[in-house]
């Protein structure tokens, strides 16, 4: 049995699960690489902190220049996350022909040209399965397996934690900010919860996806982002009222070479396989001309799940020529040039909900401000009263297919009318058609 | 731009979609794969018959030899399906030291040891996506994103003709015969439907599935087998009852290291993601150590969604080294030996529906046979008259988790007693725990 030196930098929670898996399946590993793997150097900041791992002491390393000046070390990897250090630490590595798999999202959204190019300039093997969607094997779906298609959409539940904060206000009709609280406590969510209620996450995997589904350079600023605050049980009811559910959803679609790219809480129907995606799963769905409908579904994070992908990834490297710098890893994301479409510039049907005074009038004065936009109702619904004293009652619209800017520019006319009190919410709604 | 030749041996449905996609793709497949390729021979039975793809005259031959001796073709691509002469051609092919591309799950789930073994003995690169689930990239999944797990269970809806039966039958309440008669008259079925119907289409692929996912030798006869005559509305209606759904499961689960391995049709919870999966859509849910629960969903069939495997194939030849022949393809169903459990070990649950006299006394004879056989009852329905002058009604028995020889041995217990008219069904029940 051949035998291989590797080095982890970082042992947070996806460098354990990382740990664990090459222990617990080492007879898996060796049998499918064809190499005994020896974790030699695992770099953290606290060598005497507990991890609940069986790391052996000597192994733990808090200066970097021990692995990179290691010549029997063949791959890092980098599960520490962040930018600083691990760009520098990752561009280093692969300058010194050691091989690379990452987990890092945020490094492959803002820097993936970077560290791609060095990569192909070095000669290197390169794998990121683990950087979005946890264990759901996509990066290499799309790289690998999907590349007789051109890619049309991609529509993604790639965030866990909203996924589980939605489905639990959809199914047990919560708030969001009780269901939150939870999700805190459960680990679910973190102390700090931005990055993914607010979308953040989910941005950075979808710059990621639509990079390599549609071979193009997409910057995270490309993609427009709305996070999930602001739904309220009362637009779940709706939605099933209406057979939908309602999803923070990452959209990525090719109109014609120009790139519509966008996060925000999305109706879809329920009939649809990703309106089953629920708890803290997630699930890429993807329309290819050839391969048609397609979906992935799986842990999109934890320990095991991501550490899966991670050591998948390492076995890949392993059944290359490793001892090469001939190997040619092929950049995916500069194949086309393609354009950015303004989130103003993207159609879909609309639902809004509006609290409007209950006086004659005032429906007909809405649809005719949306009639002058040529945005066409579909349904507009009356809800029952808000409030006895304030007469006021809830209105909901469903719009047909119509641009975003005349949607804004119906919305701010509304608020001119003094009958209108508030637009409460405007969730977009996805049709896959 | 490097230039290719490849030959297809077979132009039907699939190799129709090939030469499809390699036209209407061709810019992408060129950047994806830094080739251009020509298709220069396609092999038939008769040069003359139409075939509604615009291959040129001249590239079309009725013999293999052509093929076989021209050195220039550097990947032969097997459409032709069957075992004979499929499995001459292709050995004869890597004897040629050509990488091959193939679809042929009936060959390589009676053959691919033998096929493996000329690939790894000639270092050619042999590819085999196609062979199950069409689009749905799962023998990559399997082989390479899933490497770092001991792979636990798998389910797979992997035949879409009987999902798509089954999908009506439960949507609409339809009969088998009428839904089996529409599905020919569509194409979703063929005329002589028994390879579907019976599970042979699914035996094979769950063969192949097995072996890859278990890395052991899985025959074709090691996979038990049932298809879904037997289903009936009623079924579908006692499932919907009990919140399940009727599917043709394909199940491969390793029981320490006794494979149980079966086709049948199954009741499974109307939650679960393989209970959305209708139509003529396929979908395969894995279990591994390290990832926890994954699903890949899709067009199972279909020139276009077949071709997407096949061309995506051979573009990751082209991305290797085709012209050395150095590869080493890793044999990876051999890497352990496995035994097979027999069926009349497996563990499950059982919905049995019965049609008894309606007589005082009956359902004590009835639970007093399973109780003798220690097979414990979770609920006994009884369900109204089934027709007033024979008196008879159905009774439905669901079972707690018990072996599959208790219950055959009851339901011959059952057929002694005068009052059990008949067992009309019998079907497993899967919890997925």
């Amino acid at each position: 049995m051949k035998k291989v030196k590797i080095a982890l930098l970082g042992l947070g929670n996806v460098g354990r699960g990382v740990f664990t898996i090459l222990q617990q399946n080492k007879d898996e590993i060796m049998k499918r690489s064809g190499y005994e793997i020896e974790v030699s150097k695992v770099l953290v900041r606290d060598v005497t902190k507990n991890r609940g791992v069986a790391v052996p002491e000597e192994v733990l390393t808090t200066d970097f220049e021990e692995i990179l000046n290691d010549d029997s070390i063949k791959i890092v990897v980098e599960v520490m996350g962040g930018i600083d250090p691990a760009k520098e630490y990752m561009m280093r590595a692969m300058e010194a022909k050691k091989h690379i798999v990452t987990a890092n999202k945020m490094l492959l959204a803002t820097a993936g040209d970077e560290v791609f190019e060095k990569a192909e300039e070095m000669g290197i093997m390169f794998q990121y399965e683990a950087s979005v969607a946890g264990g759901i094997p996509i990066i290499n779906g799309i790289n690998e397996n999907l590349t007789a298609n051109k890619i049309n959409e991609l529509f993604g539940i790639v965030n866990g934690t909203t996924n589980y904060i939605l489905s639990k206000m959809e199914l047990e009709n919560l708030d969001f900010d009780e269901v939150l609280e939870e999700a805190k406590q459960k680990g679910y969510a973190e102390a700090d919860p931005t990055s993914d209620i607010d979308g953040y996450d989910a941005q950075y995997k979808l710059a990621i996806l639509a990079s390599l589904a549609f071979g193009t350079k997409v910057k995270v600023n490309d993609v427009y982002r709305e996070g999930i605050t602001k739904i309220k049980p009362i637009d779940m009811k709706y939605a099933s009222d209406f057979g939908m559910s309602i999803k923070l959803l990452a959209i990525a679609k090719d109109d014609d070479g120009k790139l519509e790219l966008r996060v925000h809480p999305t109706m879809i129907p329920e009939t649809h396989p990703l309106a089953n995606v629920y708890d803290s799963f997630n699930a890429i769905f993807i329309n290819g001309n050839a391969v048609g409908d397609l979906m992935f579904y799986g842990r999109g994070a934890g320990d095991l799940p991501t550490g899966s992908a991670v050591v998948s990834d390492i076995i890949a490297i392993l059944r290359g020529n490793i001892d090469t710098d001939n190997n040619n890893p092929v950049i995916r994301n500069n194949l086309w040039e393609k354009k950015i479409k303004d989130i103003n510039e993207v159609e879909s049907r609309y639902y809004i909900r509006v609290t409007v005074d209950d006086k004659p009038g005032v429906l007909g004065q809405i649809t005719t401000i949306f009639g002058a936009n040529r945005v066409s109702l579909k349904s507009v619904i009356q809800k029952g009263r808000k409030n006895d004293e304030n007469v006021e009652v809830t209105l909901v619209l469903i719009t047909h297919k119509t641009k975003e800017y005349l949607i804004k520019d119906s919305i701010d006319k509304l608020y001119d009318l003094r009958t209108v009190k508030d637009v409460e919410n405007i969730i977009r709604i996805e049709d896959f058609n």
